[in-house]
């Protein structure tokens, strides 16, 4: 399986340009799964809800979904994409699986970041796993990183790659998603945006160096800080069945869930 | 609060050596609290539980408690220190808090790595917080670490700094700390072993590089793959009390348990 990640710098307020700067990156990729940036179509700093909502959009309806359901298409390839949803009122943000066929996955972000809890609702989707030509994917969006019982979940759920899409402006995640894939012995592809945004008395500078490893934590490409690009890699997802680090350590079997407890 | 790690060459099969040496490293040390590797009295590759039984010893009493407790009344620190014990006929993969009152409190190795398995049972004391000089401290030893839930629950019981004893031989550990420690906020000491070991089919090379991060993943302090040594560096350790990494992301209140079910 062919998967990879778009690296670029979403417009505050530039919904169009951002889309077509996306197909644009992604023209002539042959790849089965591409991870795109969270919030890929709107950009990311909004004062408050009234700013956000001309740039929402429905997950499987309407511009977005349409725009991402030719893309995907036209590429034959799954598309995860961050963006801001509107649903019955509500904002959230949000993740799609785009599959070529048309049918659309969502995630919903759980752990809000910073202002984001002015203008989002935490997401309530859970942690889910979707198939995709056979393979379990696991979504989630940037800082749920932190919480390392996000990619647990995912991977107790039988997810074998991690789609990460991210604005990363802390400078640890990178390096964390490469214990996430260890400790779960999943492959994780994180999207991260580049570029300075400014608007609403904030300013963030996003930290680029997207990144897919590998389940013992290698490194298989990245990106560096400034660059708007796309890279692929092929990998074998079914390896990420394999949960031992040793002949006889299982770190699944081996879990201690009575001892958890607190 | 001043805080180090004892990293050395343990000798398989020369137990009152290994005490010895530990005394000397120890020797006009300036600390509060001093972490030393994984099964440090003992050497860690065992053919059977025969021929580990004679350097076992229990928790609370007998020759390697009362050591212990006379060079931690003698450096006026606590000391944490990895052993083999036996308790009622069975063998624990185990680690000992001595404090300069001689007080002992105790962890036995929940998660057991390769073949340990066959000559230690289990631990079955879980995840517990001791205080120390006014403290929190946690216990877990080596393998602990790729089970994020050790440290989590470590962590939400409240402790400040994690006291990770260890015979490392894979490559990961010490940046997956670094992970631990932003992930829970606390700092983390870990002391590991170097040298190799050769014995019953089996030969491992450590990896010394022990270290402390602090609350935010920064290295505070480490040591070479090679060097026997102790490193000693003050810390404020309340910080740990405070887990907001924004000023509206605090990562405990954070959590979404609801969300983590599988």
């Amino acid at each position: 399986m062919k998967v990879g990640f778009l690296q670029f710098y979403p417009k505050l307020f530039h919904e169009k340009r951002n889309l077509m700067r996306s197909k644009e990156l992604l023209q002539d990729v042959d790849a089965d799964l591409i991870v795109l940036p969270e919030l890929a179509t709107s950009g990311y700093i909004f004062a408050n809800k009234k700013e956000l909502e001309p740039y929402t959009a429905e997950a499987r309806k309407g511009r977005i979904a349409d725009f991402f359901r030719d893309l995907s298409a036209s590429l034959d390839a799954g598309l995860v994409v961050g963006f801001a949803e509107k649903a019955q009122g509500i904002f959230y943000n949000s993740q799609m699986l785009v599959k070529p066929d048309g049918n659309i996955d969502l995630y919903r972000k759980t752990h809000l970041f910073f202002k984001e809890k002015f203008i989002f609702e935490p997401g309530d989707t859970g942690f889910q796993v979707f198939e995709f030509r056979g393979i379990k994917l696991g979504l989630m969006v940037c800082f749920d990183w932190i919480f390392p019982e996000a990619c647990r979940t995912l991977a107790l759920k039988g997810t074998q790659i991690i789609c990460h899409s991210a604005n990363l402006v802390l400078p640890f995640c990178q390096k964390a998603m490469i214990t996430r894939s260890i400790e779960n012995r999943v492959f994780t592809i994180t999207s991260n945006r580049i570029g300075n945004e400014k608007n609403a008395g904030e300013e963030f500078g996003f930290t680029g160096m997207s990144q897919i490893t590998d389940i013992k934590g290698n490194v298989l490409v990245s990106a560096t800080k400034k660059e708007a690009c796309v890279k692929v890699v092929e990998i074998e997802p079914a390896v990420a069945k394999d949960k031992n680090v040793t002949e006889f350590n299982d770190i699944f079997s081996d879990r201690k869930p009575d001892q958890y407890k607190f």
